[in-house]
């Protein structure tokens, strides 16, 4: 990039690494393409972004992204509003949904909480959720589907302190050995959750 | 994403897929962590999309991309206007401005030729070269600075046949060792270039 003396071509390169992920060379490479073979894709991505980022807000109730006051999912009435299945993100949620089994409500934490950071660097949906759950007359049972990993296991911990405060029953996501998998290929932290909870047959 | 019902969100992640390299996963990645985290971001990249898709052009002269007419390296008076260094790249030229010793000019060919591919599926700067090699009269040296891979070698073989249909002089970059090397480490494809090109020192 040293050798050209071009303001915005600069800028755009520049702007391309405030994206997660991408740094100088992949933001040279994707401004290049985008500028030798697909400029209507850069005009496209531009309008997208704007509209996004004007209108684009937390769902009132699960706190995901949506346009309206309120998600689809959240004003369907046909979903439980006795159950709330609380996951890190909209993919986790959409993996759930794909599962074609729950029929409660959701809340969406937009991340996880991190132990050892102070309390304002938490997930965003952290103090939506409390209030969420303090308020909400119809709720019986937080189910945590967080993932088992360090910070979504000190998530779990925490979601289980608030919702038992409360009188809910908590529950959580079963570990244990996943479909079509052969034990050879298994971890031993999952053989042995899968042992510990074993079930009869 | 499939549980939300955002139709800008969507076309968001739709739109970031147009980047290469980027596939739906990191596409939603994006769009959260923009409009999560860093919407002024997601203002500025807007921004700089639409004004580098309106304003980048090519340089008339080595084709690299540019705001004006010409390029500020290809204007400089101080380049020798004799010795003419083909890279694939902005990249690649920026690389050899690095080095600090190459006072000539450049041509920046936007990609590499593919040789079992048709013409028009060319380097965009093919042609452009062709044009500026046959009518550039100050001009004595193709100096070739392609990479050392197939299509890089495949170019610099087509080059080698344009400069020396037009009586210049072709040269290419030594391939050898490079510096801090131990020869423990070196490729074997390596280490035969630089003992077949030895020099008596």
């Amino acid at each position: 990039m040293a050798a050209t003396d071009d303001g915005s071509l600069q800028r755009l390169v520049g702007a391309l690494q405030r994206l997660p992920g991408v740094g100088v060379r992949s933001a040279a490479r994707m401004a290049y393409h985008l500028l030798l073979h697909d400029r209507s894709g850069a005009l496209e991505l531009a309008h997208a972004l704007r509209q996004a980022a004007e209108s684009v807000r937390h769902c009132a109730l699960c706190h995901t992204l949506c346009e309206q006051e309120v998600c689809a999912t959240c004003a369907d009435p046909n979903r439980d509003a006795s159950q709330l299945c609380v996951v890190e993100n909209p993919a986790d949620q959409a993996a759930m949904e794909r599962a074609g089994i729950y029929q409660g409500r959701y809340f969406v934490l937009m991340g996880r909480l991190r132990p050892l950071e102070p309390q304002d660097a938490q997930a965003p949906g952290w103090h939506a959720l409390q209030q969420r759950v303090q308020t909400d007359a119809a709720l019986r049972e937080l189910i945590v589907a967080t993932s088992f990993t360090v910070e979504g296991e000190a998530t779990a911990h925490a979601l289980a302190q608030l919702g038992r405060a409360l009188g809910l029953r908590v529950t959580r996501l079963a570990r244990g050995v996943p479909l079509g998998s052969e034990l050879e290929f298994v971890d031993p932290g999952t053989l042995a959750h899968a042992l510990a909870d074993r079930r009869p047959v």
